[in-house]
């Protein structure tokens, strides 16, 4: 046999179906081979994975790399940091002012939106030339022109997922309470966008699939209005000013389109027990639909900061827990967004309304978040952990087996955690352009301590240093999908 | 590397995440390696599978070996026919004068209805002597004894699975125009059973599961009396004293009472759209809930023969398969019994009522009718079969990833599967102690040609050969399950 | 204009659609004028119900005379009791054997219960000669050949409704904990008998309409048992025996062969949320479904007497009030049924178990309850009372708009309240053989004080007085009701 | 007793609880009394209803005077054609443009939408001094100062009902298709105006109400032109540009919000069977929701002319009767509009997008046609028509039992129908300022024959006169309704 580029072994394998002591051999970005202990072969390089658990290399269905710093900057940031949490894979949503064309607006107007015709290519040269990591663009659509063309971007692109932000439909009025614009949303859209391309996408599902953000802002509005006549400044009036029926109202609306055009649906945030409610409501109804949830709503209990949707009660939280655990909760990801460098230049303290939403930092704390508070906390099981960080949003996004799952002939992407290692999280250990994190000085039990992407070790992170390294690689590769396929090899 | 007792090469590798080329080593009964084409361990024994699939080998979850044959000649008998059909991992689904005790009663009464506890070990020791392929069972509880003991069983005899055949809950009134105490029912159960029993398995759960066959057959006296009345004697008449609602109200009830003791609960038989639709609205209620159906119920239409619960018309067919194409059809199982030799003894022609229900030879024609029907029709992937007939039988019963995945570490349980050999079906063909089936005459395209059970070849068909032969070989072993355990390594 | 036989002067008149001033006039036992203040035709007696309110007459729809007595003796000693708390029409629930034959049986055993044919002549001879106020009969159904003759009573003796005590579907389990023999029923029935009655019961609706006592013993047995087991024997034990699903499981499953049958449903007591619950989800599927609750359930905790079903919390009876006053709950009945004689007849001090269930006088103190309960306390109006005690039974019951309204044509059955009479309540004030009532010593507010029916003084309770008198008059009239037809004049 | 106005002899009166031959007396505007045959009080008019029926005028809740031409001049035309079809009450739906003020604009901007307190007052006086028939308002709200404001409006001027034409939410994509700006409409509308209206008539109800005309034009936009793309002119097309999917779609949205704030919600076009398994899923969850149809959807398929929603086809007609029949609709309206004098003005042969929608004359073929197509052709009963023409639409919008029903005390409202008289529709019998009807030689039988608002008679209608006779009459008044109240007097 062939010497092997890499090998992984002593370590246990988490495979969705149980975990298990096993050697993985890597050959030409591949997993090669997959062998029981004691069959271990030849290889260049081996390493050791005792007392480890070695596990898919995490795919993260949702970053906004290019949201609020030009994307080729993102990438080079951010990619790293996403490294750093055993992320390989990328899903990118982002508007079509947002992929990488220049010079990069702050603010866009409505006729900054394009056909994605215009920027897609732009957006895949500046991932292969600038991310570190794998990544998929999940367009978020806007206009008319853009629902229709949605067929064409799946053949010309692999584009096979596409986004609604739900909350900023009406961008005017999200302007006047939350940076809309320097989302690179502009355009707006009505039920009429989201129908032609709901339409289309379901002639492409398999993987063809519509996310939405569902949160109704025309209601936000007024209850934004009463909290700041009331005086409320502090960051819990953040999650009060969208309370739990505000998401259920469009995951409802927007699953009804749903099931009318027989196309799947995807929701990008799942932060309440009214939100389960109606993704059940419409799957007896015959709905595909699944449900995303992030680790900031399963970890940080509202009052914490601003985020789009807030944040939630720890009632709330312990549901999503359960809900993650018994699957009506499918996958999980960052919503990853970089907007300046510091926590000063976002906080203005005691003004929730004028402090800038979204806390950085999102993707790097995702992995030890849920090893500690799920895994370690024995809320879920490593199992269930790598179903909802990697295979389903593989599965979901089309990409899968060749990413998502340690299958011999996948992509050879692995992230190695180790379960005991425990570390107190500090501002100094952020890649990020953002150099800091709402979790600093937690004790977090869990960490990723190297990252693999297709055989080359992006990240490790030995023990006893006080941080990872983020090595020297080659780059990431964009990964176009198959229109009506259920599997990507 | 020490040398492998097997290996499969060139083989196309159906994985439940997509298909691949790899080559397969097992050693000492387990799954040793996956690897890549162009990796091959040295081995004792190598299978060429060229132009060929290598699918992990069959569970079928419902088998009734003991039924009207004594258990170990049932085993030895039937047992083969499974291997033929690729069946390496059977789930025996009996009620407790039918484990294996003698002398074997043809009919049986009340007092014959006992604890497991005095038939167990019986039950084990006859399969480890007399079945070839790997066992489990599913016992068929009547009584509150039972019910009271399920915590008993699952910790001593590794059983986590049970039945309710509510076709007999009155076992008077089923005895009027169905040989119900030839199954070994007897005793009938009330709902206070049933209840106490669900009470029970949810806290074993997963993989605590109880399974219902849902058929009222309060109500199918009714219609079978006014059959009868009217002078029906056809074989589609057994479906119309049947109707759709009369399965779907059991399903409901039941669905129920998992809700509100939080037992997942197994659907035995799902025949109808009917079913689907009130499957779909206990999820909505937060039920765990699976649905299995038959090969036979997707690819035999009404008027081919008694069964129960009875063969559906041809729109009923192809609403099932979209099920199982969509997952709204968890798995699929045989409900392999046989109780006669030949056709002549069991068929009285023209009078379905005095004709014997339950054509045998199912589990024996249920892969080529799946992989003809399902596969090479375009119904369903290949993919998709694994999952409904190796996979999630697997998982829901509590084997996985022992049983019903090619993964490292679990059984090297396979089934080689040639999709282009088109074979005429002929009596000669059948390996059960039934030499005859209700398919005779049918071109199917799309064979089993091999299955492994543990390393061990058990069947092999070679090219040409009119029919398989079944081989000398080692006996099968009880599988234990796991109480409180999602899976079994 | 020739002269009135009755006028009702100066009362605020009840109708379904508010209270008003407003005159009545009786004539040849029908109400022949409505007329506003300051209109007064001539008649022969004017009754002035100045500073009272006029309703019509009170239709309980559920009584069991002739349950625990010869029902000749019922109808004499309990109907004038009825009359008492403003009933005018009483629906007769009884099985077979309760039907008036002689002797009476005081256990009976399967071969009493006979086809209604044998049995219905006799009870209405026996209602004209004993009963007091007018009556109807809802068949208790057992067997096959009462299902099945359904049609015929209809046509032959104006029957359209029916009632299956579901308690009591197994007769040999409630046995066990329960008087179920003394109630007249001995056969049990199956859900084939269910069905036929519900098909034949559609093909006369409306009015037709099939009642259910919904409570699944197979599992209250189960409780009961465990109950018993922990040493509980107090008053409480007898709700605990019987949890609220227990009440819904069985609404479920006949809601379900009400849809299949499209036969409209009642369901003969609400006791839980869960019940409502269930209800809601059967009109989701077109299910046309009706709520009958009693007041015992709305105005006494759980804990004061056993009963079928069982009385619930405080929490509950809130809930129920709220679902009458909004619609949730269709109507009320009494569910009298008289068994002994005093209350030391009945009760084991401290033993729940041997303590005879059921506490008399049940309809005697349904309308003054309901008044000081749900009218003075605010929960409901008087308006809405009028629909749910009058009206509504009426119309469900095809007796609608003889019965239960005030408009001209009805007949003139009035009840006269002084809403603002305060009496402490005496086992002395009790007309029913049993001279007892679980309410003693309770102050209520709110008293019917004069019953009319068909233009006769059944009752009248002068201001002052200890107690109502219960006058000499003619006899109860046997309300024959159309099948098809909505109305009845 | 004094002499009586007016006594209507000898007809059957119809009641919602049944039709009976009775006496009707009405005094100072008021019934006064209701007599059995035989009973005839002195009065000052006698009128003969031998061989007629005698119903509550029509409470008809959805009229839009004022729409396009002012509203004084169109309650001088229009009320008259009302009171043709029987309608004693009008309940006008219009924007603040369209409540009277001078001068009127054909085409509305933004800046005229105001405060209702700028107009209500004009209203009210308009209608006081044209309209012949009684009168209430329910505002179309479109600003969140009239949100804010409804508690006020409900207080100042009686007004408890609301309304949002949801098709105009977005007017700007309204008016490319459709004359939206022309209906006073013009500042569009978002969730929040809808919420805050929702949470204050949650208070003031019972009668509190929002009601909504649930159609998305975000979507219609899109099959628009996809029609108009295909060349598609015909009138069928309209109905084709607004699926079924349009209406419910809007319907389930505002069932949650309706459900979040526990606010009673109106359905004013129920057209599809779609909209009414919405409507029963509301229900399911406890939203108190009522449906209105239109005479129009029942009687007239798709392709007679443009209207908004659109006609159905026929098999939806029968489906819409049906509903009706069981009581899944509740109430019809007329959704009168007058917007221009002759067929002329308003069609384009050939050409849908062209021609003017809202055919006129909807009020006063309304009754005509419900006699003919629902009662005499055996779909409804005539207690049916009472119910869903008069008794639900007073008690729904607060004004029962002054209007809608025959009892003593309500306001003297009758119209006299001959169930047989046979006349065929010519335009010249129209009293409306358009002179036309879509149903022009349709042959109806059953026709209004004599129209009395509060004892004065306003139309008659001789046998074999050519067409009914508006007569000289005093003037109607403005119905305050009570907040909070169920009943108003």
């Amino acid at each position: 046999m062939e010497r092997m580029d890499l090998v992984i072994k002593n370590g246990s394998v988490v495979f969705s179906g149980g975990t298990r002591m096993a050697n993985l051999a890597i050959h030409q970005g591949k997993v090669a081979a997959i062998m029981q202990p004691g069959f271990i072969p030849d290889a260049v390089r081996v390493i050791d994975a005792t007392g480890k658990h070695v596990l898919p290399g995490m795919v993260d269905p949702e970053s906004h790399a290019g949201h609020s710093f030009p994307l080729d900057l993102d990438f080079q940031t951010e990619s790293p940091a996403a490294a750093a949490s055993g992320v390989t894979t990328w899903g990118i949503q982002d508007p079509s002012p947002r992929m990488g064309t220049k010079p990069f607006k702050k603010e866009v107007e409505p006729s900054d939106v394009v056909s994605f015709h215009d920027v897609m290519e732009i957006g895949i040269k500046t991932g292969q030339e600038n991310c570190i990591i794998d990544f998929f663009f999940t367009p978020q659509l806007e206009t008319d022109q853009q629902a229709e063309e949605t067929i064409e971007y799946a053949e010309k692109y692999g584009v096979t997922s596409y986004k609604f932000y739900c909350h900023a439909k009406n961008p005017k009025i999200a302007a006047k309470l939350w940076y809309v614009y320097r989302s690179g949303l502009a355009a707006g859209f009505d039920d009429g966008v989201v129908f032609k391309t709901m339409e289309n996408v379901a002639k492409i599902a398999p993987p063809g699939i519509v996310s939405i953000h569902p949160e109704n802002f025309e209601i936000v509005r007024v209850f934004s209005q009463r909290l700041m006549d009331a005086g409320r400044k502090d960051m819990e009036a953040w999650t009060d000013r969208s309370p739990d029926f505000v998401e259920a109202h469009h995951i409802r609306q927007y699953a009804y389109l749903a099931k009318i055009t027989k196309c799947p649906l995807y929701i990008q945030h799942t932060t309440t027990a009214e939100s389960l409610f109606a993704i059940r409501k419409a799957k007896e109804e015959g709905i595909e639909i699944y449900a995303q949830s992030n680790p900031v709503y399963l970890c940080l209990p509202k009052g914490t900061w601003k985020l789009n949707p807030p944040l939630r009660d720890r009632e709330t939280m312990e549901i999503l827990w359960e809900a993650l655990k018994k699957g009506e909760i499918d996958a999980l990801g960052s919503d990853h967004v970089v907007a300046h460098g510091s926590r000063a230049e976002m906080e203005v303290p005691g003004d929730v309304w004028k402090t800038t939403s979204g806390f950085p930092s999102r993707v790097e704390m995702m992995l030890p978040l849920m090893l500690d508070e799920g895994v370690n906390k024995g809320r879920i099981s490593l199992e269930r952990l790598v179903e909802v960080m990697c295979e389903a949003p593989a599965r979901i996004f089309g990409i899968y087996p060749r990413k998502g799952t340690l299958q011999v002939g996948s992509d050879g992407d692995v992230v190695i955690v180790d379960l005991k290692r425990r570390v107190t999280v500090k501002n100094e250990m952020i890649h990020s352009r953002a150099k800091w994190t709402i979790i600093e000085g937690r004790e977090l039990t869990g960490w990723p301590v190297m990252t693999i992407r297709r055989g080359e070790v992006l990240m490790e992170w030995p023990e006893g240093e006080p941080k990872s390294r983020i090595l020297a690689c080659g780059k990431g590769e964009y990964i176009r999908r198959r229109p009506g396929s259920r599997f990507l090899y």
